[in-house]
C-alpha cells in the first residue's frame, strides 16, 4: 500500500495527515499557520509536523510516495507556487521549492477548495464518478471542479470559483468587486445576513427568539432550526436562500454536466432538509427535462477532504 | 496530408466539405436537411452529399480518415446517437449507425456549437490554447467548451449550455423554462428585442428611423449601427447588451478560467466595436486583478466552423 502525505494549508491552522492510496487518513496532526510571520517560517513549521506525522505513525520518509498541499488562493501549479492568496497575505510564494529544502520528496499544490472536491470524487461523496463538482457553503462559497479524474483550475489557475458566477446582474455587493455573485446568496453568510434581516423587522420570529433578543448571535444553523420549526420568517429566509442556491447549481448543471454535484460546508450539516429543498427545486428549473442530469448529493469527508484531497494529488 | 469529411447539420441544411488535418475546407457543398422527413431519409441524403463532395474533389472515400458530424441538441458520442434536438425533431436517433449502412468509415458525433468551438482551437481564434471557449451570439447564445484540446459537454451530454447559465434570476423568461438566462440578455434576439422597446419609446431615435419605422425590420445590425452612429437611445441599449455580456464572460472565466474566449455569430460581425467596449467591461469587473485572464478575441471561421470543427473530431 502506498502512502502519501496530504497538508491542508489554513489561515489559521495547517493540519498534515499519512493517507493510503484508497484515501484513508491513518494519522493526522495540526499546528497553528501563524500567517503574519515570514513565509519562510510558515513552511519550516509545516516541514517540522510532516516529520512529526510521519515518526507518530511510526514510518519514515522512504515510506512516503509525495508531498501534497491544498492552499488556499490562486495556484501556478506548474511552479508550486501560491500567486495569491488573501487569508495567507502571500504573493507569488515558492512554496514547493521551500518546503523541498526540508524534504527530499516530491511536493504538489493545488487550491484548497479544489483539493476538497478531488478527495471527494476518490473517496467521498462523488467516488467513481469522472466529472464531479463540490461546492462548499462557508463563509463564502467554495468550489472543486473534477473533470476526468482530476481537478479542473483553468489556465492561469483563477478558475473553478463558482462562489463568483454572477447569478444576479447588479444585485448584492461582493468582496471580490462585483455584484450579484453566488456567493452573496448561498454561503452561510447570506443565510445569517437575510435571518439577521428578517428577525430584525419579525420579533416574533423564532429566529431572534432562540438566540435571547442578540441578533449577532444568529447563525446558519440558527436560520436553519428555524426553519425546521415551522417558523415562518424562517422558511422564508431558507425558501430564497434554496432557490438561489438551486440557480446556482442549475447554472453548474448547464455549464459542466457533472456526474455529481456534491454540498459540503457548515451549511451543509442541515443534512437532508437543505438536500431535499435543494434537489427538489433543481428537479423543477432544469433544462433539458427528459436528459439524466448530475446526482445532487451531501459531501461526506467534512474537514478531512483538504488533508486526502492534498495527499491524493501524489495519486494523480 | 490526411483528409476527413465534416457534416454540419442544421435544421435547414445540410453541409459537408473535405478537411485537410491543418483545418482547411478543400470542398464543400450542401443540400436541404428536409428535418420533416422520416430521420433515415436525412441520413440517404447526408451520406449523398458526401459521396457527392468526395467525387467532385476527385477523391475516392479510401483516401478520407473519418466523418464527423455536428448536430444541434444534445448528443451521446458513445452511442452515437442524438438523445434530442428540437430543430430537428429527432429524439435517441441513431446517426452514427445509421450513417455507416451508406459508408464504410468511422463515424463522430457532437454538438454543433462544441464542434464550432473545437474548430475555432484548431484553425481559428482559440489556435494553440488548450483551454478555450467560443460564445456564439444569433438567435441564441450556444457555447463550445474546449479543455486540453477536446470538446467539453459532460457526463449526459447536456453541459456547455453557457446561453442557460442564469446571470439575472427571476429575470427575462426564457424558452428553457428558467428565468434570466444569459441567452435573454446577449443575444441577437434580445439586442433586436430590446432595439424595439427603445425605438418604440423614442420615435426620434436611428433605430427607428433607419427602418423606416417599420419596427419588425428592426434586426441586431440596425441597433448596432444606429449606435455606431451616436444615437442615444440605441447606445442605451448596446451599453446594456454589453454589460450583461461582460457579466457573462466574468462568470465563464470565474468558472472555466479559459486562456481564450471568442466571440462568433451575427452580433460579432460588430466587430471591433463590439470587442472593444466588451473587454473593457470584463476588465472593469474581473476578480483576480492581477493574474492574466482569458484573451477576448472575434471568433474568425464563421460559417465554416462547423464542418472543419465536425471533421476534426477525426483528428482528436
Amino acid at each position: 500500500m502506498k502512502l502519501y502525505i496530504g497538508v491542508d494549508l489554513g489561515g489559521t491552522n495547517i493540519g498534515a495527515g499519512i493517507v493510503d492510496e484508497e484515501g484513508n487518513i491513518l494519522i493526522k496532526d495540526e499546528v497553528p499557520t501563524g500567517a503574519s510571520r515570514p513565509f519562510e517560517e510558515v513552511i519550516e513549521d509545516m516541514a517540522a509536523l510532516i516529520k512529526d506525522v510521519i515518526e507518530q505513525g511510526g514510518y519514515t520518509i522512504s515510506d512516503i510516495e509525495s508531498i501534497g498541499i491544498g492552499s488556499p488562493g490562486s495556484i501556478d501549479k506548474e511552479q508550486g507556487k501560491v500567486v495569491f492568496a488573501n487569508n495567507l497575505g502571500w504573493k507569488h510564494a515558492p512554496v514547493c521549492k521551500e518546503l523541498q529544502k526540508h524534504i527530499d520528496l516530491p511536493v504538489y499544490l493545488e487550491n484548497d477548495a479544489n483539493v476538497a472536491g478531488l478527495a471527494e470524487a476518490i473517496s467521498g461523496a462523488c467516488k467513481g464518478v469522472q466529472n464531479s463538482v463540490t461546492i462548499t457553503l462557508g463563509t463564502g462559497v467554495g468550489s472543486g471542479i473534477i473533470i476526468e479524474g482530476k481537478p479542473y483550475s483553468g489556465s492561469h489557475g483563477v478558475g473553478a470559483e463558482l462562489g463568483h458566477i454572477i447569478v444576479q446582474v447588479g444585485g448584492v455587493q461582493c468582496g471580490c468587486g462585483n455584484k450579484g455573485c453566488l456567493e452573496q446568496y448561498a454561503s452561510a453568510t447570506a443565510l445569517i445576513r437575510e435571518g439577521k434581516r428578517v428577525a430584525k423587522s419579525n420579533p416574533d420570529s423564532l429566529i431572534g427568539k432562540s438566540v435571547g433578543g442578540d441578533l449577532d448571535k444568529i447563525t446558519a444553523k440558527v436560520v436553519i432550526d428555524a426553519a425546521k420549526a415551522g417558523d415562518e420568517a424562517a422558511l422564508e429566509v431558507f425558501d430564497n436562500y434554496i432557490y438561489y442556491l438551486a440557480m446556482g447549481i442549475v447554472t453548474i448543471v448547464n455549464a459542466f454536466d457533472p456526474s455529481v454535484i456534491a454540498i459540503g460546508g457548515g451549511v451543509s450539516r442541515a443534512g437532508d432538509f437543505l438536500l431535499d429543498a435543494v434537489k427538489k427545486k433543481v428537479d423543477e428549473h432544469i433544462f433539458y427535462k427528459d436528459i439524466p442530469y448530475a446526482d445532487i448529493r451531501l459531501s461526506q469527508l467534512g474537514n478531512d477532504a483538504g488533508i486526502i484531497g492534498a495527499a491524493m494529488l501524489g495519486r494523480l
